[in-house]
């Protein structure tokens, strides 16, 4: 007997799975620890136009598979109305079986706008106007309510004034927590076209001069100061691949970008080397964690950007060669100075799930279990098959009782149900193994343990 | 219950895979993109001597196996008698266990010879018996009509003069179609002992000097016009890794290589970039597919490639370092030159799928759904495990629906079958993500896409 | 329903599974063909003071996911009481869900303490008193004998007297084999700063100069020969990723070593495959199984290695980048001169498996079924998941009826449970083949290929 579409039971093949996730996992608040939302729009309180808007303005995992299916840009990033790229989008998802974009579209009609039909050409006229009218009562602060979500970390360059976070914090009526995170790339990218106008920006949010590695080192110390005041307890680093290479005299390669005298490669990674042990020192000493994400190639196809610019669905996994051991090395010289700060590494590369488990575990501290953490199936693999992936090498090669689970990495504050689908995937994993006797059927314990990963686990990680 | 051995429900082990197996994938007419038999044995209506020569004749994954098994060489590729080389093939069946071979061997024994013994030690004798009795009646052409093929795609050299495609062609009783594919290795092979003798064949084809890169390229158009003429609907390309080096002086590699100056590895991955890029011009322009196979390393064993030379089974899988980088790179500079033809990417290293599914993301177009395609698994990879990740992985990252599916890439004309086996293990995920709630119960739609990734979307795609 | 824990019928999730191994597979002898063990204490037949000696004195498995759940090190390697260190790995017992360690911890108490109750907090004190009582009659002959195990393969150094080796065949009371592994990888490590003491080393057991390269092999073949003499059947290689690099002045570069003076990356790689070539001929001509581990980084936290040294928790996973066509090359050069010896390769990295599985096809020989192998799933990757990847690619790709099997690779006399774990695994994933179609049904045969490749492949392929 077929299971019915998406129904309560969805993904859980087990008694034990169904338990844990009702009884325990799906009660748990929502500590979304990483994401790209904007604060401002929690503050205004954010209502939306249609559907479109909320659900085709800024996805580009849609992007990527309505152009796979042949979509024209103009109904994608283009001019075409909402309703048309709606109707665009209703053509695409009936052929993404297996995707977890279908997935994911149909837990968001389905949790937010208590829509049952599935999105095809022939549902497309109902599904929109259905889920326009619920969206004039579905302001953003509404969803994140009903969606029982106590933390939200967006993603903050060291130059944001963090004007919104602090009226959020002074808003006496938003129960949840909206914290900045610390995402200094443009810092790092030394070879940016934007690198010196960016060190501009650092200078006049500041009032010092960064003209040497001193006065850099001193105003990124002062914005990450300012952050922890806001809230911060968390950075993020976006690398294409990790960087390894010492020894060279890093003010010389700062004045060399100054004086727009072109960097060799050997140059920028050592700089980039030289900042992430410094800013790991300065995470170390706030507590607060530090998020390493890499193995990517960006802005693959140079047409599309030409015209569209980043973030805009051309980005990709790169090759997994030697990030491994780099890897090692940068957190092996971060812990040689006695300042490692809790780490979360991601790679965009599946293949490197194990080795990043066997890594991490090189660099364990007693002063907190799961010091060091493997982070949860990230963007491409973000999929029913790589979360499974991700978390059995995690309980393979490290310790799954300590994992801090699940955040969305969304532009979207209807990704909520990303957060439910992790803890469905997870229940089920750890009720396939206890049904089958690997490991003891003691329901309050796997309950806890449940709870922990998806809740507990993160708040007394990141101290929220 | 244990199921009956590859009975009629064989690898569908739920009720809806069983439906859209039996009411939909199977009755779809085989269309065979890319192969390397000989359309000289179709148009001449080959029959056999025995089975030994149609199964042990070419095949090297069976000359593997029996390797492995201890098996001298002069049962494999040497002198010993047919009936001498099948018990040694009987011999190691049995321990195949879990090996496509396992599951081929008895397919094909089931569809072609109507036994349904399994082979042994034990069974040999009256196998070999009725199988060769059975081959009387078992014609080239007759075995692709049973199979019922309506496309075949061969592996030609633009040398070739496709003289048996013409015959085939004008004989008004093959009802199937026979095309040649544009393979231009030899052309791309630079740094080949056999280069230059193969631009005199060019020359000796064409009638024109091939002594510069202009009239080089103006052959090989000619050629691909003379291929296009004759039906050609795809190309082929086998790299043993993916090249990407630009910014050089072509004209002068070439006649380095003309004067028989050694090349360096640089001048030889520029060559073929550039030539890559020309080619995918042409290909755009008339609209051919173009494929691009890599991940392999050849001729590992010298000692056997001395004594049996090439194609007999001492190829394996290449690293995946760079691959991914250089292929984005490749596709970049063919697209932003606005003539990227459809492509279809096959990586020898399965650890290549998560990569590959991102980067042919990056440029898809909306002239054709899935203008971009992640080719079925391939060669090692053609396993029911390495097929279900293939097919799972497209899922997960670009859009299932728009697959273009199977291909044998047999020597062996009994090797349709191999749709067969493809189509079961699609079936059979596709049932159970419906069976499991994770896609909606409606037969009619699911019959439809199934028939669209076995069959339409192929003839759509190469436009047959 | 849920199946009891770790019942009789653990990881058996079919009948034809349960079948094979309770009446095939569980009844074979062990042959142990790779481990840690320390031959003095079979030759002692050593007690145990407690339980935290024998499962957390040397086992850095243990000590990883300790460190991981924030254990300080005092309770680990530290100076802390046995029972201090037993509750603090009862603390972490119950985080490792889906973790080996989980089911070998259970297994063990089943096996050899008859403890059915799982350990945690709660159960610490009396798994404590229990298992300590048990103890005294558990010796480690005792434990061997129980454990059903044939034959033991140590892992000694060239240097080694083996005179626990000696007084063990000459006690007539011990029934089973314990034979020395030869492992020169301090003669290959020239990189190494012991290297030139290790040289005095084996000019003292050999009463030879160690001065140049001939006297060098001379040494090394008549250590060898001594082992042979002792039973020794097999070798070990343990290399951080595979070395080709050939045509230089190895007696040059040994110079340059034995006077101080520093090699370049090059001259090092070239040493390390002129040594392994000449000591596969060695292998060869003596028919020693040569085994290759490769994919570490050693020692990645430097701090840890300062205070702990090597062996402590600190390896990894290494990227899979040139490993591959490197052992291609490798195998190659050996195979060309003629004495290629039966081959064992493992890599770290689970990337590599696939890869793994058609290199070695490349070299397969009549000599022997099977003489080159896929090593069983290894160290990080000797998991559930690990070992039914490493079999599936292994059947996949080569022939699973020839496989040798499985190896402790473990200091612990307890580990023997896990030859049972392989063995269920094992006859779980070919149980289910069967069930579903896949294979025929005939237990006999069925039998008789999990019975070979549990024990009669190995003691054939080592001729033990």
């Amino acid at each position: 007997m077929s299971a019915e579409f998406m129904g309560k039971d969805f993904l859980l093949t087990n008694e034990t799975a169904k338990i844990l996730f009702h009884e325990y996992a799906s009660k748990q608040p929502i500590v979304d620890y990483h994401c790209h939302i904007d604060p401002k729009q929690i503050y205004e309180d954010k209502t939306f136009e249609d559907i479109a808007e909320i659900w085709l303005g800024g996805d580009h995992y849609k992007w990527r598979v309505m152009r796979n299916n042949g979509v024209q840009e103009k109904y994608i990033t283009g001019d075409a109305s909402p309703f048309e790229k709606f109707q665009k989008w209703a053509e695409t998802v009936p052929k993404l079986i297996g995707n977890p974009l279908y997935h994911w579209t149909h837990l968001e009609l389905q949790r937010y706008f208590d829509i049952y039909e599935t999105l095809s050409p022939e549902t497309c006229d109902i599904i929109w106007k259905k889920a326009n009218e619920k969206l004039r009562t579905l302001s953003v602060r509404n969803i994140i309510k009903q969606s029982n979500v106590s933390v939200i970390c967006t993603t903050d360059d060291p130059t944001d004034d963090l004007i919104w976070h602090k009226k959020i914090k002074e808003d006496s009526q938003v129960k949840f927590k909206v914290l900045p995170t610390f995402r200094p790339d443009k810092l790092l990218n030394i070879e940016s076209g934007g690198f010196k106008q960016y060190l501009k920006e650092l200078e006049k949010v500041s009032g010092k001069e960064a003209d040497n590695l001193a006065s850099l080192k001193e105003i990124i110390t002062d914005r990450l100061d300012y952050f922890v005041d806001m809230g911060c307890r968390v950075s993020d680093h976006a690398l294409n691949y990790v960087v390894f290479k010492e020894e060279a005299n890093i003010e010389e390669i700062l004045q060399k970008a100054l004086n727009d005298n072109p960097l060799t490669i050997e140059e920028i990674e050592t700089y980039k080397t030289e900042m992430l042990c410094f800013l790991a020192g300065l995470y170390f000493d706030r507590d607060i964690v530090m998020q390493l994400h890499y193995g990517t190639v960006r802005n693959v196809n140079q047409k599309a950007f030409d015209s569209l610019g980043p973030d805009t669905g051309y980005d990709a996994i790169w090759g997994s060669a030697n990030n491994g051991k780099k890897l090692g090395a940068l957190l092996n010289k971060i812990n040689s100075g006695g300042k490692l700060p809790k780490t979360i590494v991601y790679s965009l590369n599946p293949c490197d799930n194990a080795q990043i488990e066997t890594i991490i575990g090189c660099f364990q501290k007693s002063e907190h279990p799961g010091w060091m953490q493997h982070g949860s199936a990230w963007w491409f693999n973000d999929t029913k098959q790589g979360m499974e992936a991700q978390i059995t090498e995690l309980a393979n090669m490290s310790v799954l009782g300590n994992f801090v689970g699940m955040l969305t990495d969304s532009r979207s504050f209807l990704s909520y149900t990303r957060h439910e689908y992790f803890r469905r995937i997870l229940c089920n994993i750890i009720g396939s193994w206890v049904e089958r006797g690997e490991y003891p059927n003691n329901i309050d314990k796997l309950g806890k343990m449940v709870e922990d990963i998806c809740h507990n686990n993160a708040v007394s990680y990141f101290n929220f």
